[in-house]
């Protein structure tokens, strides 16, 4: 499946724990060069092909792994299915546990960390109409880390 | 919360497995007078204000009970996370596990059934602004049962 086609199955069933048929990995993302995330993988469950469609998408954390810290226009709804991890959204943390809901709201800062010893996956849904992702500055970083408890969270660089 | 209010919750923790902090238990729908679903609960999630927004809902069908057989024109996109059960989509029959999804397309008669044995709980996404269901006709009816393991699996009066 390319990374832009119409993908609408009628059931999307497992073949294994947390993987679907005819489901492909995707990497998280192209290397931006800052090393700003650390073992996630993205697999798309459902794409409309209007604009104004919805994509549903699952990413997956390693142990110990996080996904980039960043904001952008659109909103993210989140739910974990998998393990349990912790995110930053705004200037709160939150642990995560499956079946709980979290909504970054647009332009929040946020990153997502799996625990040490477990995975971390979340289905994802966005518009499928979205803005690229803007990444901390140097004093976006210093702003955050004024609280000591996200810049002990934070994973950049 | 009021029926149509906005809901956006940053994190909606759970207060118990499949039951969120905060969040109330509906009726599934007004009685119809056919009697046309059985042992149903609904709770809503998340709700944008939007009339293109997004409205996360949590469905939970008790053992052996059955939503309304219906079809309308706003698509479904559904994902168990509780149980076990199995669905009608347009003239399909799916076993449903925790984490398949099914997309009910628009126009498709559906309906959602709970093993005898276990509930079914799933997420229900659909958008805002929505249409309502219609119900069969005695000839949708007749023209469903066609099919011997649809007519067999239908619940309806």
């Amino acid at each position: 499946m390319s990374d832009n086609q119409e993908f609408r199955p009628i059931n999307l069933a497992q073949c294994e724990p947390f993987r679907w048929q005819g489901v492909d990995e995707f990497i998280y993302k192209a290397e931006d060069g800052t090393a700003s995330f650390k073992d996630v993988s993205r697999r798309k469950l459902f794409i409309e092909s209007a604009e104004s469609g919805i994509e549903l998408r699952y990413f997956e954390i390693g142990p110990g792994g996080h996904t980039t810290l960043e904001k952008h226009d659109h909103m993210h709804l989140v739910i974990p299915i998998r393990g349990r991890g912790s995110c930053l959204v705004e200037n709160r943390l939150f642990e995560l546990s499956i079946n709980d809901m979290i909504h970054v709201p647009s332009w929040s800062w946020h990153q997502f960390r799996a625990a040490e010893d477990e995975f971390l996956g979340f289905l994802c849904l966005v518009k499928v109409d979205r803005d690229r992702p803007t990444l901390p500055s140097e004093s976006d970083l210093e702003r955050l880390k004024q609280d000591p408890q996200i810049a002990e969270f934070i994973r950049h660089r």
